[in-house]
């Protein structure tokens, strides 16, 4: 695992920076301090943004194949003139009636499966998975969480504690126990279901024998943070049986893979045939504006909602929902998933063209438009395959195009653009990365 | 202390209600359930706000003088101005350079004593509380949270468990101890702080003696839900000493009294002449936008920044901050803190000519536009003090006026208009709340 907690970040004095720039860095390291890191060695500057495009003082512009939140591309007109026009009629709180947050409420409960009833509003992904805790550990009566090890689900106390993604430095929960993805073990798609499966058993045994108890599978069903292992469909079913067995909550962690990620679903846990108790919702959810949710069986939502008294102040407010509400009307009218489909096909075609062509690409996976590509060269160590990994991730951005790095050693490349990308960026991204795919391969390349 | 979950609110049944909100409360519960409750016997359905003001679908005028979250009104249109502009140019994240974040930033830090230079950017008052906690742990090395005997921080995992104003059915942390404040328990003012500081140092003996450790005193310094409990100032200096004495970290949540809401200062705390080590912001902030934010010194912030690896998607992106700049903008130009002064005394002495007119009133506390105001006729019982404060409630609702109730019996008032309230405001609050006192106050007098 990396030890790095963010290979790929701004380090002061790493390349020379030009005077604009490093008078703001000084300006922002003063007040802001060590929790903000900048990404790229050199970090971009952005002032405008538009679709796929961001530009920088000097109006260069940097196509994006990073950011999921904006997943309907920057300043979506539509989008934003909606959430202006709520703001100017009323920001109600759900204390109050109002029709819009029910419309809403009724649009979204319509894109799940049947068993899948209630929402709760929240205000970031981050408070949607908290919730979904606090959820399946009042309802379960345990404590214990089962996550994938290299999993990040957020940045509250308690979602932090079940993250490993965060490294040593963040404590994790002594109820937290990590499995491994067949994937990553090198483990055939045939045996990958009782692989899991078998390894969330096992930590059931060791949950309840030391009385913590389960309360839950928590899972992101493109696995994103682990490096976007999502193969063979279907293969965490089994594993699902066994916590369900053992009186636990199946969560399924939306925040990356929801609002049509996958190009084939709307939400990625329907890749794998199964319907989860709770599913948490954040990031793409108002293009930008804060707002996420937990959706779940009507069981585990009445029993928290009678039990305890939660109130968030701000999630559900009337500007938010029509926001997101936006949001929804122009991922199924404008059939961005058809969209998704198309151009993650042409996306992947291009880059296995370039993995037969330049030296470099170990692996290529995705789902949609998320891509996990695992960088290095044959017998390349693995502090070289980081090494080249972020080398191709500067170049990139020197290049003007935006992509990060992923997975438990960072070798791999993070590659999801807004779901609006049309073949036209995908053609350009692809030049581009095989310009600099050669560059960086040839340098890692013994003479 | 009350153990109903939310004393002011709808009961299905309880009274008629019109076919239209009946309708559209049916389609409520059955998408959003039991979390979701609504305020009054009779809920309120509003369509439109402005400023002062929320209306209703057929256009009947509601004066509000209970959301403190748009402080500066109902669709400030300069602020929404500010917000829309924003969001057509860019949102970016802060892991890239952008200097309206620097701006505001430095802007913020500036309202703060010199000692809180640093700050970390958040979506809600929750995050910013769960933030706090996560830096006191860190940094202090103890576990243990003490906070009043009926605070509410927030909706986390982690601060709900030092929330003890959730009630029984939300379980507290084995870590969080609670003290009483002097001026609930009649202690008077000449002896208010000797009285907090040796309960606090009581708190920390135990938690030490646990090994648990002490990592925070958390305290709201208006201590709105124990029923704004306010005075003497300075009341919290010894215990202030004495958890910094024992290692811990001390945390002003400003999510209620921030940004002006005292009137005499921006910031509650220095009502009590103490600078804290974090300072919790929400609600206000944004005036409806979720956004918060945790300041703090350098030392601990920074030693968390360097240590743990801390995202937050949507926190510090430049639409929010580009609207809170507006709010602090507008505060500080329009002078505001002068507003609340001039209009909380007026607010103030006719709540004091009410009270010496009307039974019904055992006493009024505010600072600035926090006002708690205590219910009951003499030798009445809690339980009909209760009752009592409940009616007035919906009386003033039933007359075009929205406050709700607060502290540990629920038998007080909570009054707390937007900032902008003026002198207008008060009069026809003062007017309509004498009505409402002089109805309900003889239906509980015996004849």
């Amino acid at each position: 695992m990396s030890t790095d907690l963010m290979p790929n970040r701004f380090r002061p004095g790493e390349v020379p920076l030009p005077a604009r720039e490093a008078a703001l860095i000084a300006r922002r390291d003063a007040v802001l301090g060590a929790s903000y890191r900048l990404q790229y060695r050199k970090p971009v500057h952005f002032v405008r943004g538009e679709g796929m495009w961001l530009y920088d003082p000097d109006d260069r512009a940097y196509l994006d194949f990073y950011n999921n939140v904006p997943s309907l591309g920057h300043c979506h007109p539509e989008v934003n003139a909606a959430m202006a026009e709520q703001a100017a009629r009323i920001s109600a709180n759900t204390r109050y009636l109002e029709p819009r947050l029910v419309d809403y409420a009724e649009r979204l409960i319509d894109t799940f499966p049947a068993q899948l009833d209630r929402v709760v509003f929240t205000c970031t992904g981050s408070e949607s998975n908290d919730l979904a805790l606090r959820i399946a550990r009042l309802v379960s009566g345990g404590e214990g969480v089962i996550v994938t090890s290299y999993a990040y689900h957020g940045t509250s106390a308690a979602v932090a504690a079940v993250s490993p993604n965060l490294g040593a430095a963040v404590n994790l929960s002594p109820f937290v126990r990590m499995v491994t993805l067949p994937g990553t073990d090198g483990v055939a798609d045939a045996q990958a279901g009782a692989f899991f499966e078998a390894q969330v058993r096992a930590a059931i045994v060791d949950l309840q024998r030391r009385g913590i108890g389960v309360a839950a599978l928590l899972f992101d069903s493109i696995f994103s943070s682990d490096g976007v292992w999502i193969d063979p469909p279907g293969f965490i079913a089994g594993a699902v049986e066994a916590v369900r067995e053992a009186g636990g909550l199946v969560i399924a962690d939306e925040v990356q893979p929801g609002f049509g990620r996958t190009g084939a679903h709307m939400w990625g846990f329907e890749r794998h045939g199964i319907v989860p108790d709770l599913v948490t919702l954040g990031k793409p959810m108002g293009n930008g504006f804060p707002i996420g949710a937990v959706v779940g069986r009507h069981a585990p939502m009445e029993r928290f909602g009678q039990t305890a008294r939660y109130s968030n102040t701000f999630a559900g407010n009337t500007v938010g929902i029509a926001t997101a509400d936006a949001v929804l009307t122009i991922l199924q009218r404008d059939r961005i998933l058809e969209s998704v489909m198309r151009v993650s096909q042409r996306l992947r075609h291009g880059l296995d063209a370039v993995a037969a062509e330049v030296p470099g690409i170990r692996g290529i996976r995705n789902a949609g438009l998320f891509f996990g590509v695992d960088i290095g060269l044959p017998d390349s160590l693995p502090s070289q395959r980081r090494a080249m990994a972020l080398d191709l991730v500067n170049a990139l951005r020197d290049d003007g195009v935006l992509i990060s790095t992923t997975s438990a050693n960072e070798d791999a490349l993070k590659i999801r653009p807004p779901l609006v990308c049309q073949d036209e960026h995908a053609d350009l991204f692809l030049a581009r990365f095989r310009a600099a795919l050669e560059k960086v391969a040839s340098a890692y390349t013994p003479a």
